[in-house]
């Protein structure tokens, strides 16, 4: 948890917010430690309360253990460059959501929707000395295709999820890309009235 | 803040999460006490350090406070079933998302980013004692147009904020609705290694 303490060295507020939002952060550096079914079962719970749509919660996880031929199925769906770090995390998740609504039509929300899972699921591991790392670096038609996923749900993320390591493990590249990433000022996310940007 | 000692009357969760995240609901009671531009621009900063695809941070917030000749452009775009207890909410926000890379190519996570911001948010006003309120239930083309939102942008949403007030100024009907939502069983949207729901 030493980031919760730490982060002000990296990242810097314009107002003050609930210090786990600010803490959390996508590093790649992991211990290799493996996870507890307990220890994946509580960022989903937390995933799962998020808010929906007329609560449709169309979010799916497919997850795997490392060490599993499931985890290799899901390993071998990551590019070259992620592979390099994940091997050291301790669960994969694949994050899916149904396109379709409850009563047939298309759920224009669900992707939206999903997201705010997600976003459940890395402050929940960040809750808990754990870090979540979402991914687009994938193939997102092989995921569909290896893990049967059926055509009316779209495969939104994949998530890495393990105990934070030491940044020596990582390459030297990714050494100097492991640090919190910043973020634009709220002059330029905000607007009062119309699009003025 | 009495939400966090009292939502166990109403959620269980399967796993001990972290009290924030199960804390936060969509509750349609406002107390119409005016909200300042401090506490609108901490739940939009906390909105900003959401993680996004190459932390290209696609999320921009439209906004305007009660009273003024913007919130009235805003809520007219609302269902008139949400205008009903919407009127006593202190800022109207329409999230939208730029769906166009920085590259110049789609950007397919633009709406899950948008989603992981909007969770923030809703945290960050739960934080506060304040209460975020997304919807869907208005009109998006409308909004498209009076807000002169561009093609290249997708309008994600709809957030009404404001403090916590008293059920009893809602109609007999959203009185009986406005209670914390349950959630389906984790079982019901996790799954080993494929998809097997």
């Amino acid at each position: 948890m030493s980031e919760i303490f730490d982060i002000k060295n990296f990242r810097s507020a314009e107002h003050e917010i609930n210090p786990l939002i600010l803490s959390r952060w996508s590093s790649r550096a992991f211990d290799g430690r493996a996870l507890t079914m307990e220890d994946l079962s509580s960022v989903l719970e937390a995933a799962k309360w998020a808010p929906s749509s007329a609560n449709q919660q169309p979010w799916l996880f497919i997850y795997a253990f490392r060490d599993t031929s499931s985890w290799i199925k899901l390993f071998t769906l990551l590019n070259v460059g992620n592979q390099e770090w994940v091997d050291r995390a301790g669960v994969l998740v694949v994050l899916i959501s149904k396109q379709v609504s409850d009563r047939g039509s298309l759920n224009e929300t669900a992707s939206f929707d999903a997201g705010a899972a997600w976003e459940n699921l890395a402050l929940e591991a960040t809750s808990r000395g754990l870090v979540a790392h979402a991914m687009a670096g994938f193939d997102y038609e092989k995921a569909r295709e290896d893990l049967k996923i059926p055509d009316d749900y779209k495969v939104e993320a994949m998530i890495a999820l393990g105990y934070t390591g030491d940044k020596k493990n990582l390459s030297e590249k990714n050494q100097v890309r492991d640090v919190p990433s910043q973020r634009k000022a709220l002059d330029e996310i905000i607007s009062e009235g119309e699009f003025k940007f």
